[in-house]
């Protein structure tokens, strides 16, 4: 041991993930795989460390970015790296890879981490997991109706009900061409308009309109016709079932790339402002790989804010911590230990439990109230007389009943469990 | 599009899991977490960034390896980061957080991804997946035997026989004290010969002697006495009929944490000669970050040998992309698409199967053709007619059999699979 300790708390922004939580995040990470699955969607992964280069091909706004709020460095062999801040970029790079062997419609899944190096604030840190779902290959509006579908299926399948949150919906070739019929083309101000629309629910109605103003250079309002593809999905979505939908002019989604349908998602709770997932279509994401365009469309949604939502909605199941033992083996003395293992060894071969042996140094009152205190179903004491006798007592702690028998009486009540 | 198109290619030495890739590694992880926790060990997780000094702060050898090995480099906070080489510093930078409120002993596992700055060769790349599971708190010889029995029962649960691997056991305490009757006692030394030790596979008999004679300043064997606590290991573990174990005293572990008995696993198939698995005890691994030491014992197992372990013993399970579409409704016609979307909802919800809807712009033969391609089991062609009449075929592509009927009864079909 030095004179100066270690911290032991984790990096700036990270989370440590003690099995209590990691018991949470599992339960989110297994239910978006069922929902997504259920849908038809293949997972598929990829390393967090990506060249430079694939950020920054995207314009000069990412160029931004990437300077900015990416970890970027270069490695020993002069290239520049890039941990991964979106997963878009990285499907589009497989995809264009495999193209010609790839039978499309493809429709494909990942729970990647993202890194994003910003001041660590509410829903939102420098390490997140997101479930990003996407559907290559398919232009048909009605891809757009699936996704978005499947964007509410997975809410409802954490027990969330259609009213506790909200889709928002909108087009971005039509602000496009709504902001081209105004005169705003050049990249730059369309920038700064999009900008404008996007912080109008975060200020006020005044406020958005000398913005909107400064940014147009004219007074402008959002429009306020439905687009026709707008009226398509959301129609579509009604056939389905799902009317906690509306359009929304002003959802506008931050990356340039989208040019279709785009979406997100919010908790009409109030504790929560920031969109639980958001989305759109793309048609051209591969393009810079070259070759034939491949349009896809698709969605993120982090774990920090499904996890504040929820907390918000108390949706999360009151017991979680499913993967501690089942049985705990409680030797009397150390002599016992590998009798304890043996015994244990036995039962994981004969049942389909969960067994650990308490080789601790506590005393026996203690291991059995710690068993207790982790939710334990059953314990079995092993000392002298039962290794000589080859009789064991299981005890269930949560009826309190005591069995004594064999083995085979043993291997009975917990296979019966 | 631009005319200099970007690469497809992932970033050096890392892989991409494209969904028949990832379905193999979700295999590995799922059967590795099976096991785990049927030994009662508990997940967690924590991010792959950390402080650089948690590396560095082992000794020299450890700040030579940081600079050298790792992906190190300066955030925009003057922070020195490094993506985790390994997994144990941050376990036991989280017990030793916790050490007040866990109860030990404690038995946790985990599946990070590590990063070594590396020329990527067999077996080893820059990005790998690693199996960790360790008990905190136990001093006895039991968790050694049992740590080496999880690492064995492993194996086991991939389907592989005993005979197909090898476990080799030796004792860290042992080595030094053996060193130490040799007058080997400084660091540098002790490393030399060490190094030297562990190539004693890889070099000739008569390599071995001069290197180890120049090391060493003097003609030095190997102990050929197995120590009592190898012997007390072994005998734990031949009890609970585990015979494919022997002493090494060749086997000397990297790590300098390392103070008790020390393991390896090997493929005996001659394919792989890297160790498959490696571990051992520390007994005061928590003493950097203050406090009363709490001792260790554990193994990491990496996926890239374990797949390559798989496929020279062909242990992969031929069918393994289990997370596709079973149902696909194909519509005629793309104005069917949206009702084909509906059919496959209400198949979602009145089954538990995975339903997808081919809304691709292929011809319907065609689109049957890549269903069967992709192992889905059924398919319902969805048009004009389907949709009237609210009755529909469905088809078992392994079967060749075809049902016609109303939705209740394709439910029924669809169920009964």
């Amino acid at each position: 041991m030095t004179d100066k300790h270690l911290s032991t708390e984790s990096y700036k922004g990270v989370r440590d993930f003690y099995p209590e939580d990691m018991a949470v995040q599992r339960y989110i990470f297994d239910t978006w795989a069922k929902t997504a699955e259920s849908f038809g969607f293949e997972r598929y992964d990829a390393s967090i460390l990506e060249p430079a280069e694939l950020y920054k091909a995207k314009g000069a706004e990412n160029e931004e970015m990437v300077n900015e709020q990416t970890y970027t460095f270069i490695d020993r062999g002069e290239r520049e790296v890039t941990l991964r801040p979106e997963m878009t970029p990285t499907v589009a790079r497989m995809v264009a890879g495999k193209r010609r062997e790839l039978s499309f419609p493809v429709r494909w899944y990942s729970i990647p981490n993202l890194f994003r190096y910003e001041r660590p604030q509410r829903g939102r840190l420098r390490e997140h997991w997101q479930l990003n779902c996407d559907v290559f290959g398919a232009n048909d509006l009605s891809a757009d109706v699936e996704i978005i579908a499947l964007a509410h299926q997975l809410l409802l399948d954490f027990g969330a009900k259609p009213e506790m949150f909200k889709i928002r919906i909108n087009h971005r070739g039509a602000l496009n061409a709504f902001l081209a019929e105004n005169g705003i083309i050049d990249d730059a101000q369309v920038r700064a308009v999009t900008n404008v629309i996007d912080r109008k629910a975060k200020i006020s109605a005044t406020e958005f309109a000398t913005a909107m103003e400064t940014a147009a250079g004219k007074p402008l309002s959002l429009p306020e016709i439905m687009p026709e593809e707008v009226k398509h999905v959301i129609g579509g979505l009604i056939a389905l079932g799902i009317t906690n939908v509306e359009y929304d002019p002003s959802i506008v989604r931050g990356f340039s790339y989208y040019t279709g349908t785009i979406f997100e998602v919010f908790d009409v709770s109030g504790e929560n402002n920031r969109s639980m997932l958001g989305g759109g279509r793309y048609d051209n994401l591969t393009g810079m790989f070259g070759g034939d365009p491949v349009s896809g469309i698709g969605f993120g949604m982090g774990d920090v804010t499904m996890r504040d939502f929820l907390e918000t909605h108390k949706l999360l199941p009151e017991s979680l911590s499913a993967t501690g033992p089942e049985v705990m083996v409680i030797p009397m003395e150390a002599e016992f230990n590998l009798a304890g293992q043996a015994l244990a060894s036995t039962l994981r071969r004969a049942t389909t439990t969960r067994v650990a042996t308490d080789i601790g140094t506590k005393k026996l009152g203690k291991k059995i109230g710690d068993a207790s205190d982790r939710q334990v179903r059953f314990v079995i004491v092993i000392g002298e007389n039962e290794v000589t006798s080859q009789t064991f007592t299981i005890k269930d702690l949560r009826s309190g009943e005591e069995t004594t028998g064999a083995l085979a009486i043993i291997e009975g009540i917990v296979n019966n469990r």
